[in-house]
C-alpha cells in the first residue's frame, strides 16, 4: 500500500523547501513536488543571480563614487562571462546542498509536475510516467513568473524577460527596461555597471511606485545622474525584435531603440494546471489563490509565498511556511500574522521599508506624524562618498509604525527598524538606546530623534 | 555678578558636546570648556579621519575581492593628498556645525584650558588670559590621547602616533604598526590600500586581544592572506628614526625597518592638570576617574567618556552623557545602566561584538552554550565575494546574552544584535522574526538557530 504523506508540497523554492525541512526534521513525512530546479525563481532566477551581479559590479559603483571627489582613480572592468560561469556555479552548488539536507531529513523529492486529481491526491507527471502521491495535508507554494502585457511579450531574442537577460552571455551596449520597479531597477543598475546605457520606461509617473515619493523622487534624481534615459508616466504600445535592435514604440508613436530590452512589468502566480478546482480553492482576479486568516485555501490545504499574493517576497514565503508547520505540529491556533515585513531594493542606492507608509496611513484615514534624516549628515554616508538619500519615520499615537530610507547602504537598517517598530518604540526608546559610533544607522536614530510633522 | 552655570562641561568631544547640547536644549545654563577643537579625539584624531581612510579606500578592497575570482579587473589609485584635502574639509565643517549648533542653544563656549579651583569653581586659560567660572555641577569629558611606553615614543619624524600618521601628505611604502589594536588595525588596512607594505607588532599572542580568541584567528588568517608581516607575542625593545627609516628593535634584538613607524598601543586619560584633587576625585592606578553608580566623581561632579575608563568608546560617552543630564534634570535617580554595549572595528573584514564573551562568562563561572555560522554559506557574502569569517551566539539560561562576528560587513549586525541582547532573545524569538532575504543579516538568523554547544 502507497505511503501516505503528512505533508505534500508543491514548489521547491523558498516557502516549499523550509516548509520541507521544518517539517520533516519535526518528524512529519513529507514529499516536495518540484518541476523545475530546488530554489525556484529566488535561487535560479530572482533575487540570489541579481545579487550575485550586483554585488560583482560593486566596485565599479565604488569607484566612481569616490573619483567623484577626485579622491580616486582607476577603471574596473566586469567579465561577464566569468560572472555568469560563477553565478551558474554557485547556483548550482546550492542546489546540490539543499537537495542533500532533503535527503538527509527524509524528504521525498518527487522531480514533475503535480496536479491534484482530488481531496488528499496528488499525480505527478515525472520523467518515468505518471505517479501519484496521498496526502493528509498540502502546501502549495508554486510561486509565480515573469507577467507579461499583449504588446509586451518577451521573444527571447532581443525582448528578454528577467530570465532570458539574466543568462545572457555578454552585456548589450544599450538596454530599454520596461518597469521601473525593483526587479527593473536592480537589473539595470548591475546592466550599466558592465557598460549598458540606460533606457527605462513605465506608465507610472514615478519609479519604484509601491514606495514611498519622497524615495522615488530620491531614486530619479540619482539615476538621471548617472544619465539614464527616465521615461515615466508613458505607455508602451510595443517592443518586438527588428534585425540587431529590440525596438519599443510608445503610445504617442515614439520609437527608442537599444541592443536589446527588459521587460519587468511584475509577475504572475503559477496556478493554471494545478487542478486546485478539484478542491474548491478560489483564484482572485489576478490569478492569486486565496486564503483565509490560516493561510488555508480549503480544508488542509495550505498556500504560501507569491502564489497567495499576499506579499511577493522570499522571506514572507519562509515566514508563511513556518507558521504551516507549527500549525500542522499543533503549536499554534492563532490567526497567521506577518508582522511588519521589510523589503529591500539592492544596488546604489538601496531602498528599505517596513510598517506602514505615510502615504498608507493617510488613505486609511489614520493620523500619522513623520520625522526624517538626511544621509549627507551622516559620517559613514560621507566616508562612502554616497551622501544622497534619507530615512523616514512613521509615528502613531507616539510610536514608530513605519520606516523607510533610501541611500547607500541602508539595508543595513532593515532588521533593526523592523524589530523596533514590531516593538513599537517610542522616542524615548530611542534616545536610551546605545547606537555604535560611527554608523550609517545613526541616520536612523536621528529620524527618531528629529521634530514630527504632519505627514 | 558673574553668572553661576548650571552645568559647566570640560572637554567637547562626543561626552561633552552631547551633554552640552541636551542641556542646553532642556534649559539648563550650560558653558562647555574646550582647550582644542570641539570633536575631540574622534572628529579631529580618531573615528571620524580613519573612517574617511577606510572609505575612501574601499573600492581598492572591493576590487581585490572580485579580482581573486577572477571576474573582475582593472586597478584603482588613491590620492592621498586630495583626500587628506577632503578629510579636513570635511571635519572643518562639522566642527563649525557644532558650534552654531552650541550658539544657538546659548551655550557658551570658553576655548582655553580649564582648571578646577575649588568646589563650584573654576578657571579657563584663554588666549584673552585667565577667565573665572562658577557652576553648580560640573563634568568632566576630557578623554584620553595617544599611549606610549618608555621606548615606545613617537617622535614625530619617522615613528608617529595615529594623529600623526593620520596628518601624513603621502603615503610610505612600508609601514610598522605597533598594537594589534582595533587602532592599529584600522590605519594598517587603510594604509595598505593606499600601497604601504605592512610590518604589524603586537606583545600579545594574537590579534584584537579583547576579542573572541575564534576572531582573532580570522583576522590573523585574512592579513596574513593579504602578505602582512605578522609578528604576535614578541616585546618590542626600542622605536627610532634613523636616517630615513624607522628602525624596530625586538627583545631579542631582531631589528625591522621601514619608511614609517605607527605607535597604536593604547591610550591614557587626560587626567593631569585638572585640579581635580582641589575636589577630591580619586584616580585609578592608570589615571582615570573613578566613578560611583551614578557616573558621580565628587559631590556635583560627573565624569563621562574615555577619562573614567569605563568603555573607550564615543557612543558610550554619549549614552552617559545623556543619563548625566537625564539626572541633572531630575528625570532619573537610578544608577548608570549602560546595557550592551556595542563595538565595531571597520575594515575589510569588520568586527562586531556586544555582550558577554563565552571566555568571559567562564571567567565569570557562568555557564554559557555557544552556537554558530560561517558567511560562506551567506549568499550575500558570495556576492561580495568576501566569505571568510562567522556569527557566532553566547546563551545563558535559554536566552541570547552576546553576539560576536567577524568578517566583511559585518557591522550591520551591531544594533539589531545589541538590542536583541538587550532583550534577552531566545530561539522562538529568532525563528518567528522575519529576517529579510537575502541579507548579510541571515548569518545571525543561522547563528541563532544553529545546535548549541557548550563554550
Amino acid at each position: 500500500m502507497a505511503t501516505t504523506y503528512d505533508l505534500v508540497i508543491l514548489g521547491g523554492g523558498p516557502g516549499g523547501f523550509d516548509a520541507a525541512v521544518e517539517a520533516a526534521g519535526s518528524g512529519l513525512k513529507t514529499a516536495l513536488v518540484e518541476a523545475a530546479e530546488l530554489g525556484g525563481t529566488c535561487l535560479n532566477r530572482g533575487c540570489i543571480p541579481t545579487k550575485l551581479w550586483l554585488g560583482a559590479t560593486e566596485p565599479v559603483e565604488a569607484l566612481a563614487a569616490q573619483a567623484k571627489m577626485r579622491v580616486a582613480t582607476g577603471s574596473v572592468h566586469i567579465d561577464l562571462a566569468a560572472l555568469q560561469a560563477r553565478k551558474d556555479k554557485y547556483i548550482a552548488a546550492t542546489r546540490k546542498a539543499m537537495q542533500q539536507r532533503l535527503a538527509q531529513l527524509g524528504v521525498d523529492l518527487v522531480p514533475g509536475l503535480g496536479r491534484i486529481v482530488g481531496a488528499g491526491s496528488l499525480e505527478v507527471a515525472t520523467s518515468d510516467g505518471p505517479k501519484a502521491l496521498s496526502y493528509r495535508n498540502l502546501l502549495v507554494a508554486t510561486g509565480s513568473r515573469p507577467g507579461s502585457f499583449p504588446g509586451l511579450t518577451p521573444d527571447g531574442v532581443r525582448v528578454l524577460d528577467s530570465t532570458g537577460l539574466l543568462a545572457l552571455p555578454e552585456m548589450p551596449q544599450s538596454l530599454i527596461v520596461v518597469g521601473g520597479g525593483f526587479i527593473g531597477l536592480e537589473m539595470a543598475q548591475a546592466a550599466q555597471r558592465m557598460g549598458a546605457k540606460i533606457t527605462l520606461v513605465d506608465a507610472l509617473p514615478r519609479l519604484a511606485g509601491a514606495e514611498d515619493p519622497e524615495v522615488s523622487k530620491t531614486l530619479e534624481a540619482v539615476f538621471k545622474r548617472q544619465g539614464w534615459d527616465l521615461r515615466l508616466g508613458v505607455k508602451v504600445a510595443s517592443v518586438k525584435t527588428r534585425g540587431d535592435n529590440a525596438v519599443l514604440v510608445l503610445d504617442g508613436g515614439e520609437e527608442l531603440s537599444a541592443d536589446c530590452a527588459l521587460i519587468a512589468v511584475g509577475r504572475r502566480p503559477n496556478t493554471a494546471d494545478l487542478g486546485l478546482d478539484a478542491l474548491g480553492v478560489t483564484l482572485t482576479g489576478a490569478g492569486y489563490i486565496k486564503t483565509a486568516a490560516q493561510l488555508l485555501a480549503a480544508p488542509n490545504v495550505f498556500a504560501v509565498g507569491d502564489v497567495n499574493g499576499r506579499m511577493l517576497l522570499a522571506h514572507a514565503a519562509s515566514h508563511q511556511a513556518h507558521y504551516v508547520v507549527e500549525r500542522l505540529l499543533g503549536r499554534t491556533s492563532e490567526p497567521y500574522e506577518s508582522g511588519p515585513v521589510p523589503s529591500i531594493l539592492y544596488g546604489a542606492p538601496e531602498v528599505f521599508r517596513a510598517g506602514i507608509m505615510a502615504e498608507e496611513a493617510k488613505a486609511l484615514g489614520s493620523s500619522v506624524l513623520v520625522s526624517r534624516a538626511q544621509l549627507i549628515a551622516n559620517p559613514m554616508a560621507q566616508a562612502h562618498a554616497a551622501t544622497a538619500g534619507f530615512v523616514k519615520c512613521v509615528w502613531r499615537d507616539g510610536k514608530i509604525a513605519g520606516i523607510t530610507a533610501v541611500g547607500a547602504g541602508v539595508s543595513r537598517l532593515a532588521c533593526f527598524a523592523t524589530l523596533i517598530i514590531k516593538l513599537g518604540w517610542t522616542r524615548e526608546d530611542a534616545e536610551t538606546f546605545m547606537f555604535p559610533h560611527p554608523t550609517l544607522d545613526e541616520s536612523l536614530k536621528a529620524a527618531l530623534l528629529a521634530d514630527k510633522e504632519a505627514a
